[in-house]
């Protein structure tokens, strides 16, 4: 693009990591006789623990009780699902902090790379600081700072998400692009003032629907991975 | 250090950069007719601006005034000290960024390079985060996490500063080590709990005195430079 913006930020479980692969994992490595015993298929609870964050985040985008981290959620949402199950408080933290070191998509690094030598790259996900330190760690992002959900001590979409981006990195809405693989992300952008990105990540749900496979209304730049949206910002 | 800390958080104006030869190849840049007209060495001049620094930090501080970032303070300051000088806003402005983009001490790069695999690093400089990116973009900084004043909205050696990067960071002051050229900076960090690292800096002020030439009492960790540093927590 002829007027390329100075900083992206992005989202990062689903569109940066594969949060069902590392939780599908780390769930075989906790519980895989029980999870044999009971004929349980991990990755479906991989699922159902994640289906519990929109709720819970709901909570606190609602009022309802104060921001707390995601460590906090993962937690209380891992009683839910596990209700029932043999895991002790060791086995559920460790559970907690396997959110902490997920798999980069294949593409992730290579993009981010890429893209790093002409834009400011910031993390704007719901994780807190520390999870998104140890998160990038692993899995080898190079974010040049982390902001997101705890600098605003609230979670995406709420517009002081991003808009307390931008003004950390000292720029205007429009300086600033979100990039992400749900429209709804950046469709909270937008209304922002932001550009947005979209990249498809149609495996993030495995198999099967709950995936954006295309771009929303008013997106800016479509991609189909992170290398192909730096060429295509490269290249406009 | 047998009980290594998980994480090292660092003072960046002085322990991290050469603010000193920046700035004073920038004054030259911008104002070389009239600083030779004039007689005047610019490193004069550098550190007359820089000696505004700590005045104007301590009325934030003593709560005269809001927390403002150092673009505001810098550009304040320069004002004073360029009162009958010849440079437009655009000149102004152009040199408050000059902060933006300091050289590196030779040491540093190799020195944050040697130590990212061991411990999470991250800056907890009085810089605001968009003056950090953009100064660990220039020099080479690998950053996990900016940090510093602008999360806790005050200036060091406040506690709030080095116990807000603490927490964000999910740990506890023991298990991070702040390190600076620095001996006030130190000692605020230690009576707050965390463990502290001196790395000298003689040329900081270039010749003469006003740099800490040994690490003050209590000090954990006394270091030449950052590669010392490095091989001093890797060997302990």
């Amino acid at each position: 693009m002829a007027d390329r913006p100075d900083a992206l930020i992005f989202d990062v479980f689903g569109t940066c990591v594969d949060w069902r692969t590392g939780i599908t994992a780390a769930l075989v490595a906790e519980l895989g006789t029980q999870l044999a015993a009971r004929g349980v298929d991990p990755a479906t609870l991989a699922d159902a623990w994640r289906a519990r964050y929109q709720p819970q985040l709901s909570t606190v985008r609602d009022g309802l009780r104060p921001w707390v981290n995601l460590d906090v959620l993962h937690r209380e949402a891992l009683a839910d699902v596990l209700a029932g199950w043999q895991a002790d408080d060791a086995a559920r933290d460790r559970l907690t902090l396997a959110w902490h070191r997920l798999p980069a998509w294949p593409d992730t690094v290579a993009g981010l790379t890429a893209l790093h030598p002409d834009f400011v790259l910031a993390s704007c996900s719901n994780a807190h600081i520390a999870l998104s330190v140890h998160q990038a760690r692993h899995a080898g992002l190079p974010w040049d700072a982390i902001l997101g959900a705890e600098p605003a001590r609230a979670y995406k979409p709420r517009p002081e998400v991003y808009l307390t981006a931008v003004r950390a990195l000292g720029l205007t809405p429009e300086r600033v692009m979100m990039v992400a693989a749900h429209n709804s992300d950046l469709a909270a952008a937008a209304a922002g003032g932001l550009r947005t990105a979209f990249v498809a990540r149609p495996d993030e749900y495995g198999p099967g629907p709950g995936a954006d496979l295309v771009a929303g209304p008013g997106v800016d730049v479509a991609a189909t991975d992170l290398v192909d949206l730096a060429r295509r910002l490269a290249a406009g």
